[in-house]
């Protein structure tokens, strides 16, 4: 079993947290996007969709799709549970998920992809105009997650599930994305300084 | 028990077919987005999201996102399992939902939002150039799923689930966002036909 990764994308890295959170070790191999390795037919054979991570497995199925990945470690290795543990709290992490990949992670992604001189390569065209109408919509969702993280610990509940991994890598992806944290939203600062003091963030 | 709808848009649509596909039956109650109903401070109040469908349950619990919806009835209505039925199964569907929502149902969702004049008062400002990126996406994604498909019945292996219907509601949707499905996608055509005619789809 291995794990084609590139350190410096926020997808591997939610994969990474997850392991991390999970005690669990697999190995880790490279491709570097700026050479274009992802796009080699070795690479494209193996993910048609030609984006990282992929999940090899010992007979050699592939599993790509971050989520879906660490639903299969999930599957194997259920302690700690990191989506739910009963009905209603794997209901809430799913909806949470969503909310933070839909609302912060892709519009974040976004940005970046869409502005930073250093996507003009990997994404042509940069759409200059749809960089700046997410921008906005990152804060505004900031805002509302700040709201409910003055009710309760982790996002999805009183447990730090993968709705709070997906959060942190969406929050330290807006640095390279140049966006800005608003001072005033201080419960995502105490839910920030919690989450990313754990050893698992620095996977 | 309650959920809140709106017929004509495609999330929506995913609730109501899987729910058909279990055979549970929920009232229904409609907004109306044209008139802004899901911006009212009654609907806010229900998902500061203001986005449809919200499940409401009886003790006034609300959850949105629509995969978290039908999770929920997954839980509780466990046959027929329509999110996989074991470990490798449960992934498998958790790739392909994502494939079919991130490379399909999405960037349709963007042509129709940013270039069908319908939508200019509800998505301020249209951005007609990221349109027009995504239709050459969705056409992509298509011609990879096609061939996907001639390796089996279903979307995520021999059994219909939750990536069907991701995908059919999807497929639907192209004709308001004015993307022809080519007619070369033979594998495709075979698959739209069988999920298209089970009664669900009329749901």
């Amino acid at each position: 079993m291995k794990i084609i990764d590139q350190p410096r994308a926020p997808n591997p890295r939610r994969v990474r947290i997850f392991l991390a959170e999970k005690g669990i070790t697999v190995p880790f191999e490279q491709v570097d996007l700026a050479k274009m390795e992802h796009r080699s037919p070795e690479f494209t054979a193996m993910n048609p969709l030609q984006q990282v991570p992929v999940l090899v497995l010992d007979d050699g199925t592939t599993i790509t799709e971050s989520v879906a990945i660490c639903r299969y470690f999930e599957e194997l290795h259920p302690e700690p549970p990191l989506f739910g543990e009963d009905t209603m709290s794997r209901v809430m992490v799913e909806m949470w998920q969503r909310r933070m990949e839909i609302g912060l992670f892709f519009p974040i992604g976004a940005v970046f992809r869409h502005s930073h001189p250093a996507m003009a390569e990997l994404e042509k065209p940069q759409v200059k105009e749809w960089a700046e109408i997410n921008r906005p919509r990152v804060l505004k969702m900031l805002s509302f997650l700040d709201q409910e993280l003055g009710q309760r610990r982790y996002i999805a509940g009183d447990k730090f599930t993968i709705a709070d991994i997906t959060a942190l890598v969406a929050i330290d992806f807006m640095k390279p994305a140049k966006i800005e944290r608003p001072a005033e939203l201080k419960n995502i600062a105490r839910w920030y300084e919690e989450v990313s003091s754990r050893p698992s963030a620095k996977a």
